[in-house]
């Protein structure tokens, strides 16, 4: 049996009572390392498990998938995921390869951004599709994400912002020269993302039922984590914040109900609520 | 301190390890039992646990917050909520109430359906806004739900539908008599809803970027627990379908991604895919 766990999104205690005893019976468990991060590292994962973890990088999970799925068929075979198995990355790739090499596989789920992003005090149910911003560089600034933000707000639905991950990457030289030489792990911060926003509230550009400088926005970081951080602010105010180590999320609010808006003040920065307009509300 | 725990969507043991240490050490423990459901009743929670439970209604949260409060400004209070606390259901009236009476809280997440309908195969990515649908009766047939699997729909995304769920309802007699008798719980099933849905692809009706009978859909029951049921099929096929005791809940899928259409074969009900309109997949 495959069976594929959901680690949650804070630290080791977030795994759930199911998926502990499905880790500490299992004969070999991988840990997926490329897709998210918890705020504690594999160590402390081992130890809290009382197993030794297998570091599973996309070149494993994509290339040699096979290794994973070794003697799945006789065995139980463990694949750890930060948040839920398929939160924001799915995971389906290797669920085919396991079905369509007659192994059974199971799932045990757990919270991921996609849903616990909750605790901000937006509904859910008021989100559009989520959105994925990428680091831009010199040669490549992809602009989709912005269309899918203007897409939803157009319809007053806020905008998740699942922000880029870089691990294991090659400089453009070392991949060149075959070099299997990785740069250090980057992580888009919420300033980093307000950033590449702003550029899109530049007088230069056509703005239509886009983005100002005043949108209101929520960055989060390490959510589920003892240290978690919301902060409601101005798309401005994000370009300046600092919310610590990762990893962040952003959230462009569409049409406020009066509700939420008495949530996001428990997390408001000053003035950032100054220059909405919203329906009064009778509870704040 | 005010926790807010999430129980996940299957049976006791899919509570996190870190949410069991919170309900074992605080003072009281309430469970929110009005707008979601576990596969297995208060009574296993509580052997689990090793704790008492007391059940949380909708007149308790809403009408007698500050019983559930009371004294957790020098004491722990947990409140138990099916899936995640910021789920489908917010509970941001509760925890608005307690920081206005000084009262710390924080979150213990976990998976609630918004995340965990994932397993069905369809990437989270692609979802538009979630819809609920309500139980018709003979006076009253909102229609408001497929307006938005409608507009989902027309931009290619899925819908999931969220399904009405009916518990401590009073009969209009015994309402109008004063009487605190209520009905049985009522769980609206895939069957239900697809019912619901099938009429607006009758004749009669203007048909734009609407369903047909054979739209393709996915209807899961229980997610997460052992006898989970997944069950693509097309809108009719849903329609005369039996996935077993409640939750259920329904998606109607949108543009389908060849990776997505080979999760989907899956859990395929014969000839479900046989209308289905896809580029090639290289996997399949």
């Amino acid at each position: 049996m495959l069976y594929l766990v959901g680690l949650g999104l804070g630290d080791a205690k977030d795994i759930t009572v199911k998926g502990l005893e499905v880790v500490r019976r299992c004969s070999r468990v991988y840990l997926e390392a490329y897709t998210s991060v918890l705020t504690v590292g594999k160590e402390a994962l081992e130890e809290f498990y009382g197993r030794e973890l297998i570091l599973a990088d996309r070149d494993l999970v994509e290339l040699e998938a096979e290794e994973i799925l070794k003697e799945a068929d006789t065995s139980d075979v463990a694949f750890l995921v930060v948040g839920d198995p398929f939160g924001a990355t799915t995971h389906s790739d290797l669920v085919l390869r396991a079905v369509h090499a007659g192994i059974s596989y199971r799932v045990v789920h757990n919270a991921s951004i996609m849903n616990a992003v909750g605790c901000c005090g937006l509904q859910l149910y008021s989100f559009g599709e989520t959105v994925s911003i990428v680091f831009w560089d010199d040669d490549w600034k992809p602009e989709s994400f912005y269309d899918k933000i203007k897409k939803n707000r157009s319809m007053g639905l806020h905008s998740l912002c699942l922000l880029d991950i870089k691990v294991k990457e090659q400089s453009i030289e070392n991949l060149m020269r075959g070099r299997k030489v990785y740069e250090p792990p980057r992580f888009m911060s919420v300033s980093q993302a307000a950033g590449q926003l702003l550029e899109f509230t530049l007088p230069t550009r056509v703005v239509s039922t886009g983005l100002t400088e005043d949108t209101l926005c929520v960055g989060v970081a390490r959510v589920g984590a003892e240290d978690q951080v919301i902060r409601t602010a101005t798309l401005r105010q994000l370009g300046s914040c600092d919310l610590g180590p990762p990893l962040h999320s952003l959230v462009v609010t569409g049409r406020l109900h009066p509700l939420e808006v008495d949530m996001l003040r428990l997390s408001a920065a000053p003035d950032a609520l100054a220059h909405l307009e919203v329906e009064d509300s009778s509870t704040s």
